[in-house]
């Protein structure tokens, strides 16, 4: 593209850097904050640029914090002895919206995925270890995605973490509530047969 | 959403403003920033703010420029007497990446929408009308969106244009290049077939 200005060309290169914004998206957002007002563009550009520079992470687990210890993990009615690993903050998000969840977490930061480069060095498997050291946890939860890198990180987890004496469960997995038999995946599908459960326990 | 961090949920905010971007995109957007180095961070925070304080529009044509008058308008290379009206820079990118024009432009700014409260006081319409009085352009070009807007603005300007003595035109609108006939739509092939063309003129 021909740009008629230094200044739009920058700032459409820098917002095409953004994942799956492409060029003329790009475009479009920075003509649409040069008709907004100088004050809102210049707040844009302050939460951001503050944003990079003073968030903090929770020292116990990690996650997105404005204090050097969350509020999930300062907090005396969450129960210590149960942690769900998750790869980011968006999970803890979204398992909080659920209200089905009283334990703490650990966020790995990423899974592991040799394809891109990241190896367990690369995510918090250290710290989650050294949490489980004075034996105050019973159970962890493994609530990562459903995909290769989401298996691969289990695996190398339940690895790591056989030598304590601790539960290891994960999230259940087979067909999603409201889902019709007829659009679920065979995988899934099959897999929900093979790992049936009683139907009692299916009501709780 | 609840945030475990208001520095997060300012910037998502932010993002979550430009259009075309909801909660979930504007998070998944912030937390890859989280993930980039702090001095790219501070490179897309100060384009974003430098843009918006620092560029200039062009004193002849209004298109976003670095310089008071742009390249186009101060080359000697275009045709002056030709100018070409479209409504943001975007269109003017768009037919210069043709290499089919060497008139002049005149950005609008926008288009008559009385729905979004724009009307002809909004736009460069008056120093349209100005840069016409020394009699210097011979013919004036509508490139605007073929929408209920463009069909506005287009008929509003002519009513404005029609005190001087120069040619007006429109763009062509029809069937685009490669366009298969049975995919067209009904007013675009009935008005193609209305303003049909001797075949000796469309080879040129």
């Amino acid at each position: 593209m021909n740009f008629s200005s230094k200044l739009l060309e920058d700032a459409v290169a820098e917002f095409a850097k953004l994942p799956g914004v492409g060029q003329k998206t790009a475009l479009r957002l920075v003509l649409h904050l040069l008709n907004r007002d100088r004050d809102e563009v210049q707040k844009f550009s302050t939460a951001i640029s503050k944003l990079r520079n003073e968030i903090q992470f929770c020292q116990t687990c990690h996650n997105i914090s404005d204090q050097k210890v969350c509020e999930i993990c300062s907090s005396p009615k969450r129960d210590h002895s149960l942690i769900c690993v998750v790869e980011d903050t968006r999970d803890v998000m979204a398992i909080e919206n659920t209200n089905q969840y009283n334990g703490v977490y650990h966020v790995l930061g990423g899974l592991i995925s040799p394809m891109d480069g990241i190896g367990p060095a690369d995510l918090q498997v250290d710290t989650l270890v050294e949490r489980l050291k004075d034996n105050a946890v019973k159970e962890i939860i493994f609530a990562l995605s459903a995909t290769m890198e989401g298996d691969t990180t289990i695996f190398y987890l339940h690895k790591r973490l056989k030598q304590f004496n601790i539960n290891i469960s994960t999230i259940a997995r087979g067909i999603a509530f409201g889902g019709e038999l007829e659009y679920v995946d065979e995988i899934t599908l099959g897999r929900s047969i093979v790992t049936r459960v009683p139907y009692e326990n299916s009501l709780s």
